[in-house]
């Protein structure tokens, strides 16, 4: 593991080069960003956020140039863009949560882990070379006790989670609003902004700790949070909040490594992904889990079926309801803070695929539907699903009910299945609420624009609006190498219509393993996804950031415009390709057009104008209304004779 | 212009390396595809299409394979992918609407160019070199006589144009129902298809040219085809149509040459560009535009408003009537099919972009803007606007009413300046028809995701459904670098809502000028966009494509899967980086899970299970209904107790 080393790239450097073969680790801060830690009520209470500073506006007639406050944004990065901590991967990151979950007291330390597979693994010598030297005891409720945040809401609790969560969620707004004019400030939070169209969501102008605790007593929201890992920074995941967005890595039988997936890791949430799941399929699946666990700072996901079925050798039909609880165990213990749970997959489901274009395409989904047809029997995690539940609330791992029957093309879309499928899971939602364990509920998959809003409608109505997890939907299959695009578009259509977090695509998907520069395409995709929802909802604040970066564009501030997008090093990179000049980048014009056909420099020579003729905007606007009059006239009499 | 020579790109070559740096022409037709014609009722209407074959699918048992049928697509490509075709950029495509311009009797060839700017440029010696050599004199229409489609349509007669257009907009698609199952094969026109939302859109199963005829006399659908641009294959912009897309190219003062102009403009329509405008603003704007002219099948936009700006130094307040007049002649005697007018920037609304975020971005607008504040007077393309109708209908150029007052950014969507614009755009839209004059309406630009209906709503009403245009809308700003994404969730959006044609946008927007590989990246996005709008409006026969592909997908038929994608080149060569051997491509599964894990492989295991049991699929319908109520009865105890 030796190349498991934080290594530096400039902020200028372009990480193309890192593909599948090039593994290294960034770490700096992103340009002109440094990160910041707004306090909570407890001392370690440090929410972190990514501070952009701007540079000032330069006056028309050369006057003192005005300062333009700078924007504080979400931070799903972790300490890796911190400058002042020291990233060691062999170590893993420090356990921000521990004291929180030993100051609540109703866990206990385990001697062992207590999966018969983490102990064989545990005392394999072949392992020891590729093992994580600082694994911790695995914790678990006490006996009879129960450790969810749901658990904790509705007992009334509000968590040291909840109240980081409160924070993180806005984004430090009030601050920025009294500080900043942000153009024209007016609307929402003092930011001017266009009122939403939220679809049923209750989106309040501050998020309180109270609201959070409340959301996730409902089920509308859910904190995955496993006690066993106290690494992660706390993040919600509901309608109500920021859309959220999930990137996949992961390796397979056929490539990939351990050093690769954490790097992919830290690269996907330097880019912003608020959650990874690791669906390795490959060799070595507990070992790769527990690097990325002890370094990761967000959720991380799994589906356990997979590693089940490495453990049989790739036969589903060998799977037991025995090894699959004993995968389960392991991977709670080691931290892993939600399940995609196939329970949803239901025996007599299985032959409404069969006239399907592209029958079962969900992994998870085709194995448990292959065991009930090899043994002619129920689905193993339907039938022990509340046993299931026993597993999850020992730990706090929360349910994504995975949506085995979700439609692999346009052709299959809101079929019979898919929505048989996700009637199981709204009353698989129910029996997880009776245990206080959390649920989300996975989502479709490929589903052309006019019908993506009645998946929204029925997952809600189905799953008491539990949270709504989809993959995209990509909205046409005639696309691939594109369909980060494809499913883009649709991705950001249902987080309009309220889903609460977005799966990634990559282009790769449906061709191949995603390398790195595919993870950061994928990811800055899906930002792109969600962040347009937030501003399409209606998110108290969400057009801050839109603001300041076009009144930068609108003011030639090529470098504040960089540092504000969602990969400055790209813009930067785009910009430099034509005018790689710093003066171009102080430049009233860029390449697109040249200095004489500059729509905004002509726009500014229109302001210039009016100030010339000692004419403030308003009478400006006056002058235009009197013109507007009597060029009506003048204008009617020659046009319409 | 020695340059300017066909060169081939074997169709393995990944086209990358064609920087701005890097001319070259690709000729080959994509892989697995031929161009076919089909004919209409004159022997010289040939209807260009694309035909992709399609390998067999092979049996599980070992029997004889069954065929699929190969798949037409519109094609926008022109000869340059018809190998029996020899391409020579110097002496331009065969001219073939030719014969039914002069068949109408309603043109006559001028001596010589009406325009001074023309006549001047003709006779500079120093231009031979740059000069297009085979140069035909201009058509115009006879005294008195109106020789639009429109004034055609409204007549009665349907030109060879609407055949052609009607033969091309079927896609041969009756032909290929009757030999297809297409899967399973049902619904619309033989295709297995989800009825669609149309918003009111209303296309026939098939289109008749008499049905082209009837959208064009009603205004709600235009033709492109200037008397002066006949090597044009005829090609149709309305809601009731498939939607469109537009490619953007054009050189500036700052960069790029006429080779690379023309050879993007080839590339462009090589991945499916309906239209290209050519928006040059550097030098030699006039020989530019003719070789892309002279070699384009598709039909050619301008805004003759830049040119005039360059004639006069770039100073907006020198601008005259007569100059543009000039400029328009100039244009459309060279073969420009359509025009952006900014005659709906009017004096009274520039003030209202005062307190904008980002002013005027558009660069047309913001000149008329600077003209009418520097003279104090009402713009000249508005009060001449009828002038104008006369020199569009001599030749036939469309009007592509333009959109100056568009919003430059999120905060400055759907407000006073852009929507008082449109109602002007709806009063000069009557006037255009009043003179038999195609129009069609620009639209917007930067948009969050819940207020782009209102504009399409808007436009409906304001303009009598004349067709809309827009460009993307960008749903967020926060992403310079990515700006086909943010713009193609809203192009996709409106596509959808019923906007008839797309304007591309590349990743490079806003930081300078695209090269071949933006183009492409652009083009292949849009036609994401407009095929996503397709199916969503339930567009006859839309579905074909992608149930054809994902067919090939669930059967490991890669190479289908390949040659059915927007771009084969990109799907292969992301196929191949993590498996490049030719067996990987025959192989039953792909290194995203590799064999054990594919639920493609497990849900054919399911279904060849079920054949060893000698049932049939309807057979395992059955029995699984019937496990099914006894499952639930079994479920049910176990689980609900």
């Amino acid at each position: 593991m030796s190349n498991l080393q934080a290594t530096s790239n400039g902020p200028g450097n372009h990480p193309a080069g890192h593909g599948a073969g090039e593994p290294s680790l960034t770490t700096q801060p992103l340009p002109a960003s440094k990160k910041v830690y707004v306090a909570g009520s407890l001392p370690d209470v440090r929410v972190p956020m990514r501070e952009i500073s701007l540079t000032p506006t330069k006056a028309a007639n050369g006057g003192a140039p005005t300062p333009n406050p700078s924007v504080t944004v979400y931070d799903t990065s972790g300490p890796y863009t911190d400058p002042t901590v020291t990233i060691d991967l062999q170590v893993g990151l420090a356990p921000l949560r521990r004291s929180w979950i030993e100051g609540r007291q109703d866990v206990a330390e385990l001697p062992h882990v207590s999966s018969e597979y983490g102990r064989m693994r545990a005392a394999d010598p072949k392992l020891t070379d590729l093992r994580f030297q600082h694994i911790r005891q695995p914790l678990r409720a006490k006996p009879g006790l129960n450790v969810t945040q749901m658990h904790y809401a509705r007992q009334g609790i509000v968590t040291p989670e909840m109240e980081y969560i409160a924070i993180r969620e806005n984004q430090a707004r009030e601050a920025h609003a009294a500080s900043s004019g942000n153009g024209n400030g007016n609307g929402q939070g003092g930011v001017r902004q266009h009122p939403g169209q939220a679809w049923g969501a209750a989106i309040p102008s501050r998020i309180t700790p109270e609201f959070v605790r409340d959301e996730v007593a409902r089920g509308r929201a859910i904190i995955p949070a496993n006690v066993n890992h106290p690494e992660s920074e706390p993040m919600i995941i509901g309608r109500n909040f920021l859309v959220k967005i999930n990137a996949n890595i992961g390796n397979s039988a056929v490539a990939s490594s351990i050093e690769e997936e954490v790097q992919k890791m830290v690269w996907a949430i330097r880019w912003g992904a608020d959650t990874v799941m690791d669906l390795s399929t490959g060799k070595n699946i507990h070992e790769t889990r527990e690097w990325i666990l002890r370094n990761s700072p967000v959720p991380i996901g799994t589906v356990p079926i997979y590693q089940a079925l490495e453990k049989v050798g790739g036969k589903a039909e060998d799977l037991t309801w025995e090894l699959y609880r004993d995968t389960l165990i392991e991977q709670a213990e080691q931290g892993v803070d939600y399940f995609t749970i196939h329970a949803g997959v239901r025996l007599p489901y299985v032959p409404l695929t069969a006239k399907r274009m592209t029958g079962i395409v969900s992994r998870g989904g085709a194995i448990h539907a292959k065991w009930c047809l090899a043994h002619h029997a129920e689905n193993f995690a339907y039938t022990h699903f509340e046993d299931i539940c026993e597993i999850m609330k020992a730990y706090d791992v929360a349910f994504s009910l995975g949506d085995g029957l979700r439609p692999g093309s346009i052709a299959d879309a809101n079929d019979e299945a898919q929505f048989a499928e996700l009637e199981t899971l709204g009353e698989l939602t129910k029996m997880a609420w009776r245990h206080d364990v959390q649920v989300m509920i996975e989502g479709p998959g490929h589903v052309p624009m006019h019908l993506i809003q009645v998946n929204m409608e029925k997952q809600l109505a189905a799953c008491d609006e539990a949270p709504f997890y989809t993959l995209g939907p990509l909205t046409t299959d005639i696309a691939p190498g594109y369909d980060h695009i494809t499913s883009g578009i649709g991705a950001a259509m249902i987080g309009w219509y309220g889903c609460a977090m977005l799966c990634y695509v990559t282009p790769k998907e449906h061709l191949g393993l995603p390398t790195k520069e595919d993870v950061k395409t994928g990811v800055i995709t899906y930002k792109i996804a969600a962040h347009a929802a937030d501003l399409a909802k209606g998110h108290p604040g969400a057009q801050a950031r839109d603001n300041a970066l076009s009144k930068a564009r609108f003011e030639f501030r090529w470098e504040d415009q960089f540092n504000l997008s969602l990969d400055p090093d790209t813009a930067r990179t785009f910009h430099d390709a034509t005018l790689p000049d710093h003066a171009a980048k102080i430049s009233h014009f860029c390449s697109m057009c040249g200095p004489h056909f500059c729509s905004m420099k002509i726009t500014q020579d229109v302001r210039d104008y009016a100030a010339q003729k000692q004419l403030d905007e308003q009478q400006a606007i006056q002058i235009g209304l009197k013109e507007k009059s009597e060029e009506f006239k003048k204008a009617g009499s020659e046009i319409y004779l």
